[in-house]
């Protein structure tokens, strides 16, 4: 019978075993006493199996509060534990109950983080995987040999559908490919979701009938189910190729629903992801993460940047990014989207370190607020990714091209 | 215009004002430069806003990694910041999002909680609030003048529906008021929903035809979008008058469309909870987090237990009780479940911290493993409580009472 594995990163004052062992009685048939039923072929079928332990370092100081170590000792190890696909089949709100679950609970831990999931073959004919993927996303926008430049509408909240409408005209004469809302917005008091689908929409098509390129708007698609279900349908009525949904707001079952209508891409957008990841011995890694949302279709997932704002280091965006590009069954790969304090001048390393233009590569502010104008922003970027797939420094590209040397002078001193 | 108020616990190296306003920037018109748009009057109307600032203590060790202190110290603080309704209205994902998301990245925090939220008055009127909670569910259940009893059916997982049923039966004649799936189980293998349902409903419409006693059995509903809605549909037909959801695994706008469905009691189980709160300093708070399901309408909350399995201290569980009896809006209150290593022996510091019988309390191994079976098991619970009531001590409540007494010598001394 086929079998999903967890590998965890554990922490814990006792022998990693025996708390490995604590784990895999709780997600399976554990109470704190045996009880009645539990039998020994019950216990074969349906129990979780610790597959392996394999002890890391040992610390003095516990990561989380937990059970205190007698002997001042935190043991961490790899800990690989199985569950047959007997116990949930392929229900992905069970898994995660099971996976993700009490165990966070359990004393005898003082670190948990979920590191990977390996699901069985079967999966892989059950879920179909992203509808688009890479290879979706770069036909829709007619990208096929450069990453997706693409921008936040900024303000994230005030402008009106007008003022975002003619946002969009700006950066489509200024050549972006992809454009979304905020997570912030979805519907304010001055914008509401249809009118500025009209509104965008509206600027979109007509600057395709012009040019041929669509260009991509993902629309935030979160909130209520029924609401997001016809704006859904909405979209594809206004000829849009994509929606946004913040992924941990809106949860699991209902973007499963969502993305099942089919037709258009799902940028998925995992704010709140820190709550989730921030702690080096909590919560989960983004390679389990992003595997579960690839299982339901999501068709763009967020890995933050190289020399990003926020808190998270370059390896960490690394791996994410890898983590999007590693094929899982023969499903279409999700396209990493690169964001967060993005301007140009990251594209060298983030493509030194990955070697893929697979990314649909967000700036904001480094393209509004580019010195000579937004589609001197978008140019820039152009010609970053350019130079750095050339393998240029930062400093030729800057030599060389006007608009990316400006970008650099304006946002290049920034650290 | 309303605001929604959200009160933080933070953590920086930096002057907590400072950080306070990166935080309400970033959540709201934010990104690394200014851009075109931004006008004040946008400003004036949506931006978020920090209302105040309580320095706590400072600290030498960062809680979790972020920007590096260049002294060395690291301040915390309670930080309230609000966001006009204008920004999203009564989308709750998208709330989620604002005072959930992306601030959780924020380097320049070395911690960061979510305390308690403050919703608007509107969202009263909005927001229905549980259609059961507590009195309601005491209706379902005829149990008016001490906490309901309940059991989960263990072991978790492996049970064929016959011997759920066979077990709901030996709980039915033993008396409890309560049953539920275990949040590991919802189809597997060997126990399909609708067969588990069918023999489980059997036990409980015969018994309430013989008795007038409705047991109310809360199966896990917790799964894809459709399955889950006809799930619940199924319920009501066979004469069921409850459902478990895994609020975390589920997701916030599939267990709002699902509860919006009504006729249920929906018993929220907060699995995965340790991870979005387990580090004192990361994630959010049980009064904050209790207060978004309470809108949607969950009627039962999971709390933890006094002296429980876990790690969760019993300040934490008994904070938690107190913020699901707190009232929101005129809406019904949702019912705390008390759970984790329960079996009787909590009861007196449970009442003597709380002073309520308002509760669901749920002993596992301690009815199904007691010395005299589990009628005397549930019996055991129902006399501790009356004793707790009473303000007799365990030894004073184990010598009067024969089945409490042979729980006290068998689960007494665990410790």
């Amino acid at each position: 019978m086929e079998r999903i594995i967890a590998t965890y990163l554990i922490e814990t004052p006792f022998d990693p075993q025996a708390a490995a062992a604590v784990l895999a009685g709780e997600q399976s048939s554990g109470t704190f006493v045996a009880v009645p039923g539990e039998t020994a072929e019950l216990k074969e079928r349906f129990a979780a199996r610790v597959e392996s332990v394999e002890n890391l370092e040992t610390v003095t100081t516990p990561a989380i509060p937990g059970a205190t170590s007698p002997n001042g000792q935190y043991h961490r190890a790899l800990v690989k534990v199985s569950w047959s696909i007997e116990n949930f089949g392929y229900n992905l709100p069970v898994l995660v109950s099971t996976l993700q679950g009490n165990l966070y609970e359990i004393k005898q831990f003082t670190g948990l983080k979920l590191l990977d999931i390996q699901f069985p073959e079967s999966y892989g004919t059950h879920f179909k995987g992203p509808e688009f993927g890479i290879e979706g996303c770069r036909k829709l926008t007619a990208v096929l040999d450069r990453p997706l430049i693409g921008t936040i509408i900024k303000p994230s909240i005030g402008l009106s559908p007008e003022q975002t409408a003619s946002m969009v005209q700006t950066l489509a004469n200024a050549g972006i490919d992809f454009v979304k809302d905020d997570e912030l917005l979805s519907a304010s008091a001055n914008s509401s979701f249809e009118a500025r689908l009209a509104a965008v929409m509206h600027v979109i098509n007509e600057h395709a009938d012009k040019t041929g390129k669509k260009i991509m708007y993902a629309f935030n698609l979160s909130g209520e189910l029924d609401e997001m279900q016809s704006r859904y349908d909405a979209i594809l009525k206004a000829g849009g190729t994509a929606a946004m949904i913040s992924l941990n707001s809106v949860g699991l079952a209902a973007t499963q629903k969502i993305i099942s209508k089919g037709g258009l891409a799902i940028h998925g957008h995992r704010n709140g992801w820190g709550m989730l990841n921030r702690h080096p011995l909590l919560g989960i890694d983004f390679k389990a993460y992003q595997k579960i949302w690839r299982l339901i279709g999501v068709d763009q997932l967020h890995v933050n940047g190289i020399d990003n704002k926020f808190w998270e280091s370059d390896d960490s965006v690394v791996q994410s990014i890898e983590a999007c590009l590693a094929p899982l069954f023969d499903q279409a790969l999700p396209m990493p989207v690169v964001s967060s304090g993005q301007w140009g001048g990251q594209a060298m390393e983030t493509y030194r370190r990955t070697k893929t233009t697979d990314l649909l590569y967000m700036a904001g502010g480094g393209i509004m607020a580019h010195p000579m104008g937004p589609a001197a922003g978008v140019r820039a970027i152009q010609q970053a990714w350019q130079a750095a797939v050339d393998g240029w420094t930062i400093e030729q590209a800057a030599n060389f091209f006007p608009e990316f040397g400006a970008a650099v002078t304006k946002f290049g001193n920034k650290k």
